[in-house]
């Protein structure tokens, strides 16, 4: 019984055999009641040691293929398949859908798929949502790796995070004029599962929550997921407007406002200072939380360093979430929460019950970075860079003549463009797409998906230079192309206000 | 104006600065109006550069505290406190637990306050639900992680986990006589987190839910913070008394059953291959899909390797989890989820509106180390001293003749001990606490924690034997010094079944 071993490979050789074994006894070629051959014997045919041969036929043992007698060997058993008992023939396969719970039954995966087209190779990504991983310092970080206390890396970690970067991060919060002792912070694995801990400890079905709209999509999504009943303000220049938040706050008294206050998403909007106090005193007001969501905050190109909404509060109504994903390694998962000790503690057992705490190396690696102020020179060096990408991206786009408008952020990571009314979201995604060129529809910044139809989100800070360019231009060219389609109606529909 | 600067402190010096003002300003110490000495001569006074008073002043500018003119300098603000306006006067402080969810509000943190005593440097801890780090192949790691692909490393993975890894992890399941493809593995940030997002696909309030009576403790805190009902099943020697589960299944027609059938938690188990079938039978009869959850199916200190759950399940109505965190180092939370596609579509939403994906260079580093058969090898140098340390801590309890009897398990982490009914849970454990030694007390372990007062869970990996020697026997201490105050009545009871 000689079988094709391959002693190179990574399966490891008793696995092989054993496979093999497995497969022609399940297929009937080894038939109940033949003997196996003593295992030296097997082991002299197939060139492999005894004891290997001892280990594949253990496993199959396990499995109840063959029984092992005294005397006579290994034998392949009478029931191979134990589990096809009589009853087994009944054996209805499960239909998982009815079992779902109804609000996760209703949630579709809308990301995805663009998500997927901006990740091919030969494609110009302006999807993404995370710096150019180029940029970011990995020597550093390698070096930092080697000076970690041994002992603490490999073990857990408090559940609330590794206190040491607590107390880092509280200095470095000083930096957005935040306040905030250690025991008010706690580490998360990325700053979207503090939306999640936020939408699992206030949203039950059918409560309302108010966001602003357009917003970051994924909290959108996490929202639903809640059941949530998804209330979107819309945005002007500066930001949440407040005039129209009032009455809305009246009427479905809404369990939390969620906001982006500082170079937000999509927009690139900062709220002003006069919103920010009107969004404070409404909450106080209404006695309604804020969810701050500050990923951006940091990656400002003027020097108007903009203050977080939380250091505005004095009253403990804001929530503030923040992370290193944006800056730095993504792929490391670590963000931050600031929030009231009642809030915390619950959000210390939602953390108990999904993953207990966050990696720990990157948790003692991020504090080594912080301390040797890392942090502040790695901006320092990046801040240009990802301003002279805003920079070409602008300058490509004024060449299209007003082709696709768009407001100049003084941050963070994305343009918010208008396109023509006469294209079409869906030929202009799947024009680009063939182009070579990615970017995120409008519409999935919207509760409700049928707006947003004539948007697109552009990132600036994924992608170099040279890239912006040639993408851009590439972007250009395809809009134009659809808009030349129906040019005729387009002439009627601009010149209806002149009329 | 000098101000007391530490130039060797972690906060920097143009914090340090601009913190020292902010207060003065606050205080009312520097009125509005102040104008600030000029850069250079404050520069000078404090013995700092130039530069580090101009970062000062800007920070303070940011905040509103100061402005700037040009040829006046810059000078206390007017309105040092902008958000003080006249509405504030009216604030309430935010009640949080109103707002909180009810499901949520109602869960309490059980677990933490026996945790924290255990992380105590100068206690013994039982309590422990993880391996001993010493133990753990910290040096073969870090070689590993010197050849990681720089690219990959820090970067984002797709939310169902890097690929290589999965493809790896579906080798390796063929140790436990599993047969999934790499497309059916998701991986997770811990294998808690298959937990949770099983419950919250799963469980609307109301819903049944099936677990072993006892069980892992995070699990029942999770299906009750997903408003399920809980119905535990009891456990013999064989495992879960199928038996008993056929009425409860008709009864309450739950959306699945969750279970440990290898190495149980908290009592060392493993289920028979008659209960096993006879599981995997009633839930095909009443269509009812089975989480299994195999955190220790590695561990076993016999020949007689388990064979997982999954692999005998022909229909595909098992959900496998298993994790990383038992036998390496649990900070880095990685496990991982073998499950139908239906189900792993609605996991990977879950995964992007929770935590994205699980740390990636734990990923790289866990799919290097299987590929090397570390794993094996670390497998094979662990086991020997883990069951040395249950052949002692089985040795010292003997020697308390039958004071607290106990199975002795074949794999896992745990003895699960039956303590004198005269001799109270609580007081033991804070005895036990001051002659510095301690475990888990059995009521954590089931859905209604009045049950599982008279056990407790010892863990055995997680200290040395000389540990374990000395621990062990103060408990013993412990609770023959309890069961020796309530002799009379002891003597009472144990004489009933006796007339």
């Amino acid at each position: 019984m000689r079988l094709a071993i391959n002693k190179h490979a990574s399966t490891p050789v008793y696995i092989q055999i054993k496979d093999a074994l497995k497969e022609q006894i399940l297929s009937g070629k080894l038939p109940a009641g033949f003997i196996l051959p003593p295992e030296r014997r097997f082991a002299n045919i197939n060139d492999v040691s005894r004891s290997t041969v001892i280990k594949a036929y253990d496993e199959l043992k396990a499995l109840g293929l063959v029984v092992s007698y005294r005397g006579k060997g290994t034998i392949v058993a009478e029931k191979s398949e134990p589990e096809k008992t009589h009853e087994e023939s009944h054996v209805f396969p499960l239909s998982w859908h009815p079992l779902f719970e109804k609000k996760i039954n209703d949630i579709n995966d809308t990301v995805s798929d663009p998500m997927n087209t901006s990740h091919q190779h030969d494609v110009i990504s302006f999807a993404a949502g995370i710096g150019d991983p180029s940029l970011f310092p990995l020597q550093q970080i390698e070096g930092m790796q080697k000076n970690l206390n041994q002992a603490e890396r490999l073990n857990f970690t408090a559940v609330e995070g590794y206190y040491p970067l607590r107390e880092r991060l509280s200095q470095w919060m000083s930096v957005r004029g935040i306040s905030a002792s250690p025991k008010d912070i706690m580490i998360l694995s990325g700053s979207m599962q503090g939306i999640d801990f936020t939408a699992r400890t206030f949203l039950s079905p059918g409560d309302a929550v108010i966001v602003e709209e357009p917003t970051f999509l994924q909290a959108i999504q996490c929202f639903k997921a809640a059941g949530a009943k998804i209330i979107g303000i819309p945005l002007d220049r500066h930001g949440l407007r407040t005039d129209i938040l009032e009455a809305q706050l009246a009427r479905y008294k809404p369990k939390f406002i969620y906001t982006i206050p500082t170079f937000h998403n999509p927009t690139g909007t900062v709220m002003s200072m006069e919103r920010r106090l009107a969004l404070l005193n409404l909450a106080y007001k209404f006695q309604v939380p804020i969810l701050e969501d500050d990923p951006y905050g940091e990656l400002y190109f003027s020097n108007d360093k903009p203050l977080a909404l939380h250091a505005l509060d004095r009253h403990g109504y804001v929530i503030y979430l923040s992370t290193f994903s944006k800056v730095l390694f993504p792929g490391m998962r670590v963000g931050w929460l600031i929030a009231p000790e009642p809030v915390l503690k619950k959000f210390a057992i939602l953390k108990q019950i999904t993953d207990l705490q966050a990696n720990t190396p990157a948790q003692l690696v991020l504090n080594q970075f912080l301390r040797e102020e890392g942090m502040e020179q790695h901006l320092h060096q990046l801040l240009p860079i990802y301003k002279g990408r805003r920079d070409m991206m602008l300058s490509v786009i004024e060449q299209g003549e007003g082709l696709i408008p768009v407001d100049i952020p003084q941050g963070g990571f994305y343009l918010w463009c208008r396109i023509p009314p006469s294209v079409s979201q869906k030929e202009l995604f799947s024009l680009c797409r063939d182009k070579g060129v990615s970017y995120l529809p409008g519409n999935l910044f919207f509760p409700q998906q049928s707006e947003g139809e004539h948007f697109i989100r552009l990132n600036y800070t994924y992608v170099s230079q040279e890239s912006i360019k040639k993408g851009i231009g590439l972007l250009l060219e395809a809009i134009a192309q659809l808009d030349q389609k129906s040019d005729n109606r387009n002439i009627k529909e601009e010149s209806t206000p002149i009329v």
